[in-house]
């Protein structure tokens, strides 16, 4: 009786496997073999889903991101305040539990790693400036974005805020804990608004 | 007739061609074999100097945050008005030039390595945080801050922006060149100055 085997959930399997390596060893370490033995493959069998590293990083990359965005969507598609909802959202790309702090730190590992290799992988990016961006306009469009503010700039700082508190969470975790993100992006989102109800 | 060589010079020389390993090989490349080569030493002399790479890694690091420290203590002694100086010491951390990009990018590829390797580099930090903790408390000082922010978040705060814009300018130099990481600095300090003269 033949197996039936879900490809598309093997492929997650083996993503899963390939954060795990790169978390624990590095992105030296996160090797075709390293990853196979990690996911419970053969060699043979890894390669039958991807038949390169480099196909295969790009997978569990763009694993992230789309975890990251489904987060991020089911809280747009929630009641919540305009504010409320900014700072939920953001708290969603920022790393404040272990799932995102792997993430996180499997992220910034890949985005070195390919950085000199924009041939291979392209330079799609993260997406996150166009969520900020979105953020903003949200704001906006809300009725809550204070007067006066160029909107150009403060995504360009929202964006830098996020990434610069997501990399401080990860290399003083003691420090920049959940409750200082929590607290810094509720300042800069507050300081933003108009401080009118809500 | 013994050749006299400064000791601390030819150090100096050596972290210099470490630094260009890492800009070029990245940390898998920053191999005391290499690093000999760029430096146009032999072995033997380098081990003279540095009896392991990791002693060389860290010796060279020290001199990127002491680089930094000389630029940023002269503004420091310049007669300018709060504001600008602020705002001139902070344009010597984040990246607007060849140097300082080159910087960036070895501490971020030295940071990146050396996290999981506490034992052996200790958690001393770039320094940055406490450098903006005195950036805020200076303002404040000055007369400059707004009343009623929040200080120790407002340093959390620039802190994040500080790195998160230093970051970018590395991984998206086209967009977040020069003139927009000045624009978004002064905007920034505006933002938390009186808004009176000056």
């Amino acid at each position: 009786m033949p197996k039936i085997v879900d490809h598309e959930k093997r492929k997650k399997q083996i993503a899963e496997a390939t954060w795990q390596v790169i978390l624990h060893k590095g992105m030296e370490g996160a090797t075709v073999r390293n990853i196979a033995k990690e996911a419970g493959l053969s060699l043979g069998a890894l390669r039958h889903y991807f038949s390169t590293q480099d196909e295969l990083l790009v997978y569990a990359m763009k694993l992230v991101k789309e975890n990251a965005m489904i987060r991020v969507n089911e809280i747009i598609k929630r009641d919540l305040p305009a504010k409320e909802k900014v700072i939920q959202v953001l708290l969603e790309i920022v790393p404040i539990n272990k799932e995102t702090m792997a993430e996180m730190e499997v992220w910034f590992a890949f985005t070195f790693y390919a950085r000199h290799k924009e041939d291979v992988f392209g330079v799609e990016g993260d997406g996150i400036f166009k969520g900020v961006q979105n953020v903003i306009r949200y704001l906006d469009q809300s009725g809550m974005l204070r007067e006066g503010l160029n909107k150009d700039i403060e995504s360009e700082k929202l964006y830098a805020i996020v990434d610069g508190i997501a990399l401080h969470a990860m290399l003083e975790p003691h420090r920049v804990n959940k409750d200082r993100i929590i607290q810094t992006l509720r300042n800069h989102i507050d300081s933003l608004c108009v401080s009118a109800s809500n």
